[in-house]
């Protein structure tokens, strides 16, 4: 891996476990056992790296989310598998990334928007219309509102001020979220389906520890 | 009713349906046919009838809410009431008027907070807890998270900037959620207490017509 990938990949690291504020230069460069100096041959400022660490995360994120898209046999395996990535994606990750973001970098918050915005809302109304054609999503449901309702519910629940740390682990958080979510979606053959594919999902990750 | 009494049932109405912003009062004076001295004889400035307006709207909600939650027979009831009612609250409501009272009148603002996390939310999580002691709801439902989850809910689609007015209709925006948010939250025996109690609820308005 080349120098600069390097200290991307480490500040994804650093940023996801401990927000983006309370992370140094120092704590890049010490967490790589590297000179400070050679981050700044590769990079402006904090802010960039923050820009292209988002950009990164959000890259390898849509790759892994592609893939569950690409191969999945129906609506309700997508969101099971979803459901395992989600878990995976937010266990160890710091509640204060987003605000820190939003707060003081401008630049990654907006590429995080516009990924949210597009190329995660365009996959949920697809999931949601795929899963009403195949009859295991309610039929009277609206695709484009409940992706838009869906993006927004992810981030709300990063707002501390409504979802306090201390009574809301983010990770339990968001899996509750999704549930209800699923629930509110799904038919009942889509339950039962849904339940199965858990099971399945279940089975293999305890199979890979 | 007092002249005073009929400023407030005159302003809340009228903000109701236009928004705050755009209300004057010369609007609120030619409503009522009286003169802005007399409104100024009860009222120090706009602010104040904005705040008066919104303790009073709430007095009303509150009333009518309580009284669905205490003439209930189980907790599916309460919601097919609610859904009747929220309908009937969110018809002809202005989509500005959150937005407005959050921007230019910060006292009413916190009235509103104070009441949708207090009372409104106790409210959900009381009808949350019967339900899932009555096998109405599952059992697996967090009913803390989805209160707060509900209430921000409410406020989110008033956001213009998520929910743009001319793609979302504030009223069948606001069905869709609460549609969604029951489904959410039902078991299978619920789900079908429900529809038949929404199918009552149908008729009896029908018939009030």
């Amino acid at each position: 891996m080349e120098i600069k990938d390097r200290i991307i990949a480490g500040a994804v690291e650093l940023f996801t476990r401990y927000g983006v504020r309370s992370v140094s230069m120092d704590d890049i460069a010490r967490q790589l056992s590297i000179s400070k100096k050679t981050i700044y041959q590769y990079f402006k400022d904090k802010d960039e790296i923050v820009t292209m660490a988002v950009q990164a995360h959000l890259k390898r994120e849509r790759k892994e989310y592609d893939e569950i898209f690409e191969c999945s046999h129906d609506a309700v395996e997508e969101l099971s598998k979803v459901c395992t990535c989600m878990r995976k994606d937010f266990k160890d990750m710091n509640p204060s990334l987003l605000f820190d973001l939003q707060k003081y970098h401008p630049n990654a918050w907006n590429v995080w928007l516009q990924f949210k915005n597009e190329h995660i809302k365009n996959q949920i109304v697809n999931n949601l219309k795929r899963g009403i054609k195949e009859g295991y999503f309610r039929k009277e449901i609206d695709p484009e509102f409940l992706a838009t309702l869906r993006v927004e519910q992810v981030q709300l629940v990063f707002d501390k001020q409504i979802f306090p740390a201390d009574r809301f682990d983010l990770k339990d958080t968001q899996m509750k979220l999704f549930d209800h979510f699923v629930h509110g979606v799904v038919t009942e053959k889509g339950k039962m389906l849904y339940m199965k594919y858990l099971e399945k999902e279940k089975t293999i990750n305890q199979n890979s520890i």
